[in-house]
This record gives C-alpha cells, structure tokens and sequence, in this order.
C-alpha cells in the first residue's frame, strides 16, 4: 500500500521541522478554473491514491500535500510584502527550524527538542457519542449510533492514522497533518480558489484569527486604517481599537457593503484630513454579518472584490455563518409552523454546495483574501478550532505568528474533531450535518420573524428578513417619535432599550456596533437572535419589545391579544 | 445544600457577564501571611463550607470566588498604570458587558447573544480512560482503573458541576469558573501571594500568555525594553524580536540570573547610548531555566526580586518546569541504574510542596509578579491549558486581551481537565501525580549524566547537573580548542554540530539562545534534553557526542569501551 508521509522529525523534535516541499508551478500557465472541480467522490480516490497518511508527533505538513493536482493549474497569487506591517516582516522562521532538514537522516538520534514522552501522558483513550450520518435529525441527535474511540498508541498498535501520543504533544502551528487535511480538501471542495498557491491553516477560533490577522496587515505607528461595515462586530472593533488602528465604516443596506461608498472613501482620502492613512485592509462578513444579518449575493461580492483590486486593498473574509444560509422567509408557509415539513433535507450534498452563494475565495484571481472558517456555530463553539486560508506568502506569515503566541488549536480538540468530521462523518457526512442545521436556523429564525409579523408596530418598525446567520436587524423609524426634534437618536434608543428591560426583555442596541463611535448616528436599530431561545421564548420577548416600541412611541396596542393581561396593562 | 452560585445570566448570552464582585479589603491591614495557611484538606472543608458550584453556559467568576479567608488578611498589590502599554491601556471592557447585570432581572429573556443552542451540539458524550491515585507507576498507567464520563447535560440531568452544553458552548475568556476554582485553589496552596488581590485566569498557553503580556507591557513605539537570561527560550526570543522590543541579556551562573549584574545593568542604563528606554520588564524562568537547565535557589529569587522592586522592574515568571525540581544527582547513586527504587514515591503531598523552592509570586508583596503556570510539561502539551497568576488590576488587563483573541482554552480541554484534575484526581492526587512524574524525570536525567559521566571529555567539556526541568547544558571550552586563535567560538561551536550530525546525534547549539545576537558569545555550548529519548538511546546519543568533541579538539578517546569499533574507528 502506498502511504503519505508527513512525519519528517520521528516524532522526536518539535522545533525542528522540515521546510515546506511547496510543488512549484509555471506563473506563464493560462488562468482558468481547475477543468475537473473536486467532488466529495473525488476526494475519496485522491485518499485512495495517496495512500495512508503517515504523520506523527509534530510532524510537518501542508495544503499542498491534500490538494487536488487541478488546484495547480492557475497563476501564483500577487505578493503582499508592501502592505505586511513591520512586526509581520520582522517574524523569522525558527532558528531551530533550520536544522529540520537534518532529522531526516536515518538513524539520527534526537537530544534536541524539548518533547514530553507520551509514556507520561495520563491519558489511554477517549471515547465520543455522537450521531452518524446519513440521517441527522432531532431523535438521532438524542440517541447516538456508537461511540467513537481514539487510544493513546493507535498509529503503532492499531494501524491508526491519529492518535493521543500524536495528538497530545506539541505539534505544528499550521495543525496537524490530519485535520489540515480536512479543512484543504473541504476548503477546495467550498471554494476552488482560482490560484496555485493557496494554503490553510488551523486557527483556535476567527476571533484569534483575526487578532493575528490584524497585526500581521496594520501598525500603529503608520497611522493605518481599516475598512469595515458601518455597524460591525463588536468584538471585531474593540480587537481593532486599542492597536491604534483607525477604523472607517462603509455604508450598508440589506446586502451589506455598498461598493459605490467604498470605492468614495477610497478615491476621495484625505490623509491629513483624516489624520490617518488611506485604509488597506477590508474586515468583512458577507454572509449573515453580525450584528445587520445582511448576506451579500454573488454580484454584489464581486463588485466589492473589484473596488477591493483598484484600491489594492487586502480582504479579511470573517465567514462564521457562511453555512447557515437559508431560503426566503415565507410568512405563509413559516417553517416553525407546527408539522412544517423541510423538504431541504433530502437535498443532495452536490446540489447544496452549489446552492451556496460563493465565496470570496472562491473570485480571489489576486490572493487578497484571507478567509476565515470556524466550527463555532456549525459544530460546537467550544472545539476552539478555525482556519484560515489565504495566499502562501500570508499563511506563512500567519504560521509565524501562531508559533510564538497560540501554537495551533488544543490536541484534545484536534484529535476529537478528527475522528468525528474524517474517520465518522466524513465530507459526505458533514455537508449532510449542514443541510440539517440550515434547516434547524430556518425554523429558529421564522419563528422569530413570525413573533415579528405578529407582536411589531410595522407603521414605526421594519426589517428585512435575514437570508443567512443568526442574528436579525430591527429598524426603528426615529423621526417619526413623538420627541423626534429634542430627543437624540441614543437617547430614544436608550429608552426603548430600558422599557425593553423593565418588561424582561434584552435586545442589543444599535449602537453598540457602530464602527465609527464618534460619529452621529443616522438610524435606530436593534440586534436580536434566534440562535438560542425557545420558540415559546421568542414570541414572549417579541412580544415585550413590541410593547417597548409602542410606549416610547405612544402607540396604543394593535388588539392582538397576546401575553398575560398584567403584561399588556403595563404599556397603556 | 448551600450552593454557591457563579450563573449570573441564565446560560444565555456569552457576550454579557457580570462585573466583579471583588471582596475590598482595608489597605491599612497589617502586611503578613496568612495566619493558617490553606492544605489540601483546608480546600475539601472550603468546598463544603461554600456548597455545590453552580456555574453555567459563560458564568462569569474570579478568583476571589475560590480564596480562602485567608488569602484577604493583606493589602492590596501596587498599581501598574505607569508600566502598562498604549494597547493595554485603551482595551475597554466590551460596550455589551456593561448590560451584564440586568441579566440578573427574575424571567428576562434573552434576544442578545449569538450563543448557540446546546439542542445543536452533536456530541452527547465524551469518556476517557486514565490511572487513579493514590499509587502512580508504569503500571497503573498502562492499565486504567476505569471510564470517567461528562455528558451533554450532566448539570441538568446528574446533578453535576460541568457538562458538554456548558463546556462546549462559548465561555468567559477567564475560563470556566469549574477550572479557575481548581487552579485557583492550587494556586493559594503552591504560593500563598503575599497581596489581598491576586487572581487567577486560564491561558492557552504559556507561549500565548508570553505573546500577550508582552504588548501589556511593551511598546515599539516607546522604544521599550526587557530584560532576560543571557541564554533564553528561543521561542520567547523569537515572539519578543518581531514587537520591536528591545532585548537585554543578564549574565547567568547554575543559579540563573546574577542579581549584581542585574543591578548594573539598570543602574548604569544609558537611554540615548542604547537607542532604548530602561527595560521595565524581565522575563525569566526560575526553575530548569531553558536552555541553561538553572535553576535559582530561594536566596537568589529574593535578591533577584529585590533589584526588581528597586528599579521597578514587573517580572515575568515563566515556570513550566516548576514542579521538576530534582534531588541532587549523585552518580553512585543513579536513578537510572537498574533496580534503583524511588523512595520519595512515598513522600506525604505536604513534604513534596515544603520541599518545592518558594516561587518569586509566593514573595511578591508588591503584585509586580504575572506568574505562567503550564500543564504541558506535567499532564500533556495539547491540553492547550495554564494559567496567570497576577494583580486584579493585570489580571483584569489580560482578560480584556484574551477576550479580543484567544477567548480562553478549548472547551473540550476544560472539560476532560476538570474531570481529571478535579473530579478523579483532587489536589491531593494532582501533588501524587507531581510526585511519580518527578521521579520519572529524576530517572531520565540520571541516565542522560550516567551517559555524559562515561562518554564526555572531561577535560574540555564540563556541566552542572539540573535540579529541575529537561534541559542538560554542555559547557564547552573552547579556549583549549587547537584552533582557539584562528576560529571564532561560533565557527568551532559549527564544525562540532555538524560532527554530531554527521555520527547521528542532533544537540542544540548554545548560541541559538542567545538573548542578544549582536554580541560576540563568550563561552561555547549545547543543549540537550532527557525528555523523550529512552535510556539507551541517550548513552548512544552523548557517546556520538562526545566523539564529536574529541575529533573536533583532536583528543583521543581515552580507552572506555563504548559503542561499536565501526563508531570508534571514526574518532581516530
């Protein structure tokens, strides 16, 4: 049988490892579309012909070993040294690294790397339960098929491909060999995309990412600005406030980013005026963004892409709900409606990839984009596992910075992920957990616009129903409050979000997610989701923020008689 | 029962928590000890006292949750505002958090966070084998005791303290109070901090905890400093350089760091001759210091602590190998000969914590101590899981970082820790599992100097055994080298490495460790590590090694029948 080494080191040496064998290519070759696109069936015999993946304590790897020879057949990507900050330039591989080379030498003896024996480890196995595939539904998630199993020694006693001597050691930055194999081969099966030398690595969540992500592309000292939606992540811009970084919103509507406002920041920037550099990053989530919900289609992705390539500026992809993109809201035919059926489910796993709307990624001719996956809200937030990918160049820079701060996701999670995503779910088996669970946030999120239908005062409240992630964008009409002219935007705000309180509801203000906190805000919103509450839940704190609405708004109850008489006695 | 609760928002919203309930101490109180100081036992008596953790999805906690009365009979630590740097100074608590407190209100429901619902997790349960106390040895290790299980919803439905709903979902960067109580716990019992307002936060690592300290307390832009060995971890080296931050290298002896040298150094600092600000910072490694092997007695802590204090130095103490300290080697004696008995195996948990050499935090009464603890020297490297130990005001500081990027340990690390640290093990096994692993790594560096006694030049290479730690430091002198005048100590410090390659062995070159690259290196080095090669491996290993010396300084092997005559024949 034929077999795929990555183990270069003996599983003896963390700090010294091999250097990259990156498969080189001809940058005269035509740019085009890989001829055969990968398919779930397609990465089974490229496994089949690669032979059993070799890879033991911290040994090297990377996406070039997994992808598909079609991922070759493009151009290189552009480099980016001009836009790297100082301290992303000044990162060097490993002193130690250099001796990797050496390890290969039969017969080496090791006394250098400062390993952990896994005699000492105090762990022989884990066990897992979990559903299988292919039917995912309410009672197979209740009652497991089997347990999974994954021992101390399984790569030397059972033939094992992973194991906890391997996966509880230290290991690379980039991940290990097995599941960077996962996330290439899933990530070219999402996205082919359209350059040779695109590459992965592990992350320990988006948000990590992008603190890295971050230092990598901005400094302080250069005065240096970054492009965002006009209401972003909160957590995105108090990662981006105190670097020093400049933060600059670009309008939105219910497609997110409008490229016409970007492409006048970009062509309109006063350095002086601004007191900061022209921006030449963009953070993004174009599908689902939080807190707006708003999901960019495929055109609107491009002409993001293109003002993107004429102002040079390097994309960060934040793609947490990418999976979670559902079919329109129907309020007819709502799927929380009681024996609503989802048909979705027995949809093809071929036919669900291409209902996705493509990524940006997926239209990266330049390699400007670095993408981030999670596992958070798809499989369990707590794995702390993502990946980015992105241009060889970036992911060697990124893999730098992880040596000297996380060092890659934790083993236990590594190793658990593994077994459940390659050994038990498989592709097939995870593109099946997806359809499933778009089907779970389209029954959670029409029953919170059904509450919506139902319990808001539309003549002052609107929304546009989210078409992917979990969070939904409420849009209050100030200017037709009955203190419009002497009470600002924050301070009706304010008092909605204190009556939402005191009926016992908590909605996040607006406000909250402005990019640029110094500037008056020019709207009213309020962020909700119906990622966690009960149905029942839902309609009831629906319900109560109706009836803030109404009383700062001084609008009577519309007669639909819902919540208890004590609830409704309080707005009147 | 008497529950002690650390819920504050019904399990629903990640991004809200709670501020600090920080019990206040008056700072007038007298400055001593702890009249009783906290045991193992004291902790079981603090846990009943307190009753059953209740601590569900994102429960905020902190330390002072966990401290006995006693750790309070204190003053409080100094404040650090002045050390802080530009970026640690302007991270706000997230604008969402300041909502925490309403969601104590009775019945609020929740539209805030984007946490997901544990109805969506597909793992039901995880198990995992491990050896129980009291008796650890090779054999208990191979043959577990029995399964140790955490289920999806053990807190619902077993009245557990920790489940997968809770550990798998989004936590608070500090950690889950399950695991902070642990750590903090055996933290008062390690150290006792001499200040009323220490408090524990879990890391990802010491190398991210280093990676986030750092730009708590240096700024390129101020031109800062930090002082460390003369010989440091490459790694720490490496994560410092890229930030712009200037290195100093304090002279070392098989104590570690020289407080006089120390002293001088900040005493005669020329800010405009140095191009940089006078270092606020040291980072070291008390204890099997990497790559040197010190580690500094009691004596030296306290007068390295006390030019700290004098120039207002903030120390960061990184002590991976802390509970590796050894009894001292004695080559009649070796633990490494066959048949050796470890009688300390048999030592109370009591006696092994009085024999531990107090930790700078255990004498800091000024706060100015972040103290980096570390499983994965002692349990396993891919827990991913440690520890900081600091002030309020630092610690609070390193939250609001971790808050913005790593977001706290993986889930299923604190999970499957918790279950083996606290609920299988206790403190009390924990100390017995330190105990067992110190006898191990006694053994271990026993064979690696049984091998160098036998092999090496004594007349040209020369060591102090370790007293704690993994790492063996191989003084070489290179003023009897036949070349002393014409190579360069680096040359000679080549032509050796590349002779142990050449017979198989890798050893690590001193100079790869030098805190200060630009400076002409005085002495000549490697490091080797007893850490994972078996014990005939290593008297292999050191026997290619010090033929590599003898061919390089022209020596004859002196007549001890070693190895094979082909390996022999080499030499002359």
């Amino acid at each position: 049988m034929a077999t795929k080494t990555a183990t270069t080191n003996g599983g003896k040496l963390n700090e010294l490892k091999a250097p990259p064998t990156i498969a080189h290519h001809e940058d005269t070759a035509p740019r085009k579309q890989a001829p055969v696109p990968l398919t779930v069936e397609g990465i089974a015999a490229q496994r089949a012909k690669a032979g059993k993946l070799v890879a033991g304590t911290a040994a090297y790897s990377d996406s070039d070993m997994f992808k598909s020879p079609h991922a070759y057949n493009q151009p290189k990507a552009r480099r980016w040294d001009h836009l790297l900050s100082p301290e992303a330039v000044a990162r060097k591989p490993c002193v130690l690294k250099k001796a990797a080379t050496l390890l290969k030498k039969p017969g080496l003896l090791s006394l250098g790397g400062g390993l952990p024996s896994s005699d000492n480890f105090p762990i022989e196995s884990l066990s897992m339960q979990v559903p299988h595939p292919p039917v995912f539904d309410h009672a197979s998630i209740e009652i497991p098929d089997s347990d999974i199993v994954i021992g101390k020694h399984d790569i030397r006693d059972k033939d094992g491909v992973f194991d906890l001597a391997t996966a509880l050691n230290y290991g690379q930055a980039v991940g290990s060999a097995q599941m960077l194999r996962w996330v290439t081969e899933h990530t070219e099966l999402v996205s082919r995309p359209p350059y040779a030398d695109w590459q992965c690595a592990l992350t320990i969540g988006s948000t990590g990412a992008l603190d890295s992500a971050l230092r990598m592309f901005c400094d302080r000292g250069r005065k240096d600005s970054i492009l965002t939606e006009e209401y972003s992540f909160s957590t995105a811009l108090e990662t981006i406030t105190p670097m020093g970084i400049n933060i600059v919103g670009v309008r939105v509507d219910e497609q997110g980013l409008l490229p016409k406002n970007l492409d006048e920041i970009l062509s309109n920037w006063d350095e002086s005026a601004r007191g900061a550099r022209k921006p030449t990053v963009l953070y993004t989530v174009p599908s689902g963004q939080n807190p707006t919900g708003a999901t960019m289609g495929a055109k609107r992705r491009k002409e993001v892409y293109d003002v993107c390539s004429k102002h040079d500026i390097f994309i960060l992809e934040d793609e947490p709900y990418y999976y979670l993109q559902m079919p329109p809201y129907d309020k007819e035919n709502s799927a929380a409606q009681p024996g609503a059926v989802d048909t979705s489910l027995n949809q093809s796993t071929e036919d669900f990839l291409q209902s996705l709307i493509p990524t940006l990624l997926s239209i990266d001719v330049d390699g400007r984009v670095l993408r981030m996956d999670s596992f958070s809200k798809v499989v369990v937030p707590g794995s702390r596992i993502g990946w980015v990918t992105g241009s060889e160049q970036i992911i060697e820079r990124y893999i730098r910075h992880t040596e000297c701060s996380s060092q890659g996701p934790a083993g236990f999670s590594q190793a658990l992920m593994y077994k459940l995503l390659d050994e038990t779910w498989g592709h097939e088996g995870y593109l099946r957990w997806l359809i499933n669970l778009r089907g779970e946030y389209t029954r959670r999120r029409d029953a919170l616009l059904d509450a919506c239908e139902k319990h808001l005062p539309k003549d002052v409240v609107s929304w546009t129903p989210p078409a992917a992630g979990m969070f939904h964008w409420i849009s209050v009409d100030h200017t037709r409050h009955p203190h419009a002219g002497q009470k600002t935007i924050l301070e009706i705000e304010e008092e909605i979000f204190d009556s939402c309180i005191e009926r016992g509801v908590l909605a996040c203000r607006g406000s909250w997610f402005r990019a640029e906190r110094d500037v008056e805000p020019t709207g009213l919103f309020f962020r909700t989701t119906y990622a966690a509450a009960s149905q029942a839940d839902m309609d009831v704190a629906i319900q109560r923020f109706g009836e803030a609405v109404r009383a700062s708004f001084g609008i009577e109850n519309n007669g639909i008689e819902t919540g208890s008489p004590a609830k409704r006695r309080r707005i009147v």
